[in-house]
């Protein structure tokens, strides 16, 4: 909109020193977003853009070469860059997760070694760790483990230089192995088999394992994944990059609603308005979406600096802390969903018939909401916030908490 | 299910003498409806099954060899087939509109003249009647008129025998011609040009016209498009069949999701159940989302026994039962959408994250009622109600009442 | 409205050859509803009308000199008079229901006596039959039982004639005694204890019972409470009865609200309009209120046909049949407790902060549905549902069936 | 909850060095707020009990002797007082508002004059502004004004020391004086006549004026009232209350519920549990409830810290950030009016029918908030933050801004 000399902000576009990288990342991946959700399969191109932005050490603390940013910060990138194209904002997010993955289950030698060569080599990061997945089997070895079997939804593995593993050795939480290997290991095979109605650029997929020998070192830990309830911050991560995963796309599928009915919309005719900005309806429809929306952001950012805080406790972070920044998270997480669920789908009520041709491809944006709030149930979410409430219990913050 | 001795009823499948041939439609269409969806394009085997079924000519009265089926009927089966196949259902619904039309608009002549003809020769009519695209021109000529131009969402014409046409000579309804031409009339192009993220497989695409010409008794009337409240009717066809398309994909998404539950999916971990059908909040919404369903089709079933009442009262339906019968259409098609757009999205919450790949297709439910409720905007229709309601006055019934 | 030549009939208004005794008592009653919600208490005179008016024995069969009626009747007089005044629907409901719970578990000596009784003395019939206040205890005497302690939730107890009452003698539902008590029995005390935020005409107050003899005559049965699945449509007509009365008072406050909006309401200053209801706003929310409340009153008549079908069926009535009645019902409740949840409270957006003076009482219609819906948890009833569609297993028709 | 050692914070309790009075208050509020709400009237104890409490001049900068409280902590306090006793809250509130309208409005002078009595003094303000009701007429006099005619909707007039009175001179929005005159003056008579379905101690009735002398030093100003963006923020700050009233409504009315499902509620028999706090959906519905809310609260407090900033602005504050600060302020409003008129009529579906005696007095919440939420239209807000989204042009910031 050339001539508007002033443009609401419908959301902060403010990320410190990174503004420039992530708005230039973010137009990016916009131009082309559409066409390559059609498309599906890997985005290399896109993935190698994420690796020339120097957006992949971002979690990496100074100590060991990285960026060390704050957590909130991180977390409202990944809303815009989904804003801008979903899946890979997902990868965006992943890589974090898993480099948070090293700083808090891993020794400090473990640190040194995968975050330091994390910036020196630029990886990126992929994971094999669904853990309602017990297909992946484990047997102790000479010197190590020998993994065999398949995971699934193993988001990121494509083009990876590294892989996040876990796999069961026996019932319990603290019988859970968290591994880092190379995703050239030998007998490890990277599938091109995520086909799917959302998020389609995550590549998603299977991760076959034949024989693939882990030494020990490669098992991160000491402390390991179940020793603390700092250690269980990786779920909160999880859920809340899901969380600015559905935000994102609500606001990129708002804000192109705006849009499409400010510059190319056709007035109702029984609105007797001469533009469809004019349309008292579409007005009310389109301030309602965004102050649910609004709302949802807000407490995103509420629990996105309890997070900090609690990351910023370090080993001091007791069960009830934690256990009621995991109750803040869900809360956004829900919220955002439900948000995005509706926004997502009611943005056609702005556009009207004409904006369903598949050129354009708005109906991404609930199709990438819609699979990723399936990641694990929401009604389970907020059932976990009402018995909360109810008997001060924490939820479990093992698998998926 | 075959263990299960007992299935509830989820929604009535009685469709009289007719029942074996709607169900056998139904179920060839349900087999092959995920992979068309994908496909796109023109469903020529699909089309044929439907010329095949006998069902074209339900609306034709018998006086003219057709069925004379009851609306009430030819509209739940437009739900029924909804339920398996949303574009065709589509076509389904739309032909009997067209031979509405003729019925509503058409001299006795022209009635015994073109149903005649498409009880004899089976004619699968399609449309360029979109009233909101005014690119389609005419000049008067020698004997007739000229077409020039162009018509979007023009639902079924690829493949059709014959086309109604409406094209405005001024700006009143009066001045609207409503012509059927043989779709090879010389000069008539249909366009494969229906590319769209719901309803792949209505080729809604363009028509054009160069220079075609229409004779004068190739118009309807009289009495003519405007000619009375009945003639109005036609658009409250137009209406019904949209709601009825609307129940049917929800009921085929609600069945398909309860199926998988029953049979595919794995139930969540926090539960504490060993099957996903004995999951108190998976029951929750399940019976929410049939309850919703169950009283949209009520209120549907109820604004059909309305509207068949009100086409056979003929030329005595006045302006006042005429805008009660169209405020009780528009109430059932709001519903619909509102409790289609909810169940379609909503299913993947009893399925989980496996029921996104894409083979399945299940996001179809949701992008063919998105797609289909943005006919003309919903809230204008519960405007117009609450405007009915406050001051008496009936909805305009032209254009799209 | 006298000036309105036509006014939209929101509502049908037909009960046959009941209809001006049903309006002049709806009529009659809505006068002091108002005042009369905020005195509480019992209603002596309104009741003296309900008895005056002939309607307290529309349930009783032509053979014992009653009227009659058809089920769908009498739950549409339910709903037209809540409509008017929600406590007296309700003892005009309960009255019905006590008379079909002799026809259900009484012998054919009883149904005589004590329905020919209802006709010739006139009798307004009371209930003690709370089944979750478990403080009624009952011991077996010489001839007959022995009842003491005390029963909450008696609605209609104050000023009757006779009482249903029921106990346990055991905790199997064939174990639970229903019995008919003249109220004046010596023992028996209605307390006036009934101060409750809504319904509060019902005189759903306590009933003590102090040593209060029944003899076995007055045991209803053989064929008795737990008997067959006929017998358990005694709770499905509660179930009715409760959804009529939300959907009456949905109903009056709709009214009510369109009327003050039309009559009273000032224009919004920025709606740009001269009367209230021109502003496109108050249009689209009474059609949308208009549209969910008629889905509801669509389905809850669905319902109330199918039940009058099973009622029909006698004896041959079968689980699975009872089970499909049961569930319709069931979602019949849920929605028009949803519907009327919600317009109860939204119709004050119409009429705007004048409306809430206390004179007009208008917060009446959410108060009586609130606490009414509470009678037992609605979301049971969803999961209910849903169990019965994942499962095919029937509710359970004892208790709150 | 003696026995319980950790109970979940569901809201903020920290208001600084005001905590223990702002706690202190509450409480006592809270035990008699359901019995003042049956009474209705003036709250003469609890106005003095805020006299008392030092509250009264929060809003007032330490320069003219009072606390300069910064807005978000008085909003805040607004919340929890409103969780107590929302009528006293709206008077708590209202105080503050009066205190600003000084301080926008009123010259230096005005300021030290009216600002010091209300610390030296212990003033509690009272208003007659209501901008709707126009029957208040002034005329031109000697020295001053004389004022006649009536005002409604006069919070606090009762028992105040002092009035904020509003009268137009003219159509436009610097036509209106705004002056503070003292209660007692000669000719003002403040009507004991408010009787409200909800916000029943809120005295907000007539006040009359019988040719009252205000002189023109009593005019606020200059600047006076629409002299600058900064000026109109008295509107913001109005609406900021209302939003905090609604949310402040809700966690009462959740916290309640919670409580009582922990001490008092029977487990529902079909849920198969001991405790109705082990209830899976009544954790579900308890979970959703506090994430609905909790995001409400965070819109609010990003609001409120706008708020602020706008406030420091001063004089720089131009129109565009004006407009910025009052639509996300609308957007906090809506969405906590939303959040409030749903959980308060939620939480009786986790207490159940026991809860509805009039004794708890627990539907105050929801007539609370309902009769507020209409102060003015909510769908206006929501249509004027979708006409700034759509085209920039930020709402008018008078009369109702």
């Amino acid at each position: 909109m050339a001539t508007t000399p002033y443009f609401p902000p419908l959301f902060a576009e403010d990320f410190g020193a990174f503004t420039p990288t992530v708005l230039s990342v973010a137009t990016a991946l916009a131009a082309t977003a559409a066409v390559r959700d059609k498309a599906g399969g890997t985005a290399l191109a896109e993935r190698q853009l994420l690796r020339d932005s120097g957006l992949l050490t971002l979690a990496v603390p100074q100590a060991f070469g990285g960026q060390g940013a704050a957590w909130p910060l991180i977390f409202r990138m990944v809303r815009r860059l989904a804003q801008a194209d979903s899946s890979l904002a997902h990868l965006f997010g992943f890589q974090q997760l898993q480099v948070a993955s090293v700083l808090l289950f891993g020794s400090p030698a473990q640190q040194d070694r995968w975050l330091g060569a994390t910036v020196g080599q630029n990886w990126f990061w992929g994971n094999a760790v669904n853990a309602r997945d017990t297909r992946l089997q484990v047997t102790r070895t000479e010197g190590g483990w020998l993994l065999d079997g398949i995971k699934a939804f193993c988001s990121g593995a494509q083009d990876s230089d590294v892989l996040n593993v876990s796999v069961a050795t026996g019932p319990e939480p603290k019988d859970r192995l968290y591994l880092v290997l190379p995703t050239g290991r030998t007998g490890i095979q990277v599938n091109a088999d995520w086909d799917n109605m959302g998020q389609r650029q995550t590549d998603s997929g299977t991760v076959e394992f034949r024989q693939v020998f882990a030494a020990d070192h490669e098992v991160l830990g000491p402390p390991g994944a179940a020793s603390s309830p700092r250690a269980t911050l990786r779920n909160t991560i999880g859920q809340t990059i899901l969380t600015e995963i559905y935000l994102g796309n609500a606001q990129g599928a708002l804000i192109e609603a705006i849009d499409y009915t400010r510059t190319q919309a056709q007035p109702w005719v029984m609105a007797g308005v001469d533009r469809s900005v004019e349309d008292p309806l579409l007005q009310l429809r389109t301030g309602e979406m965004w102050a649910t929306l609004r709302a949802a952001v807000a407490l995103a950012e509420e629990a996105n600096t309890a997070f900090q805080q609690a990351w910023e406790q370090g080993l001091d972070l007791n069960e009830t802390q934690r256990g009621e920044v995991g109750m803040l998270v869900a809360a956004a997480r829900t919220t955002a969903a439900r948000a995005a669920l509706q926004i997502t789908s009611q943005i056609f009520e702005l556009m009207g018939a004409r904006a369903t041709t598949a050129r354009y491809g708005f109906d991404r944006y609930w199709r990438n909401v819609r699979v990723h709030t399936l990641h694990d149930p929401l009604d389970y979410r907020s059932k976990e916030m009402g018995r909360w409430l109810f008997t001060a219990e924490p939820p479990n913050p093992y698998g998926y908490g």
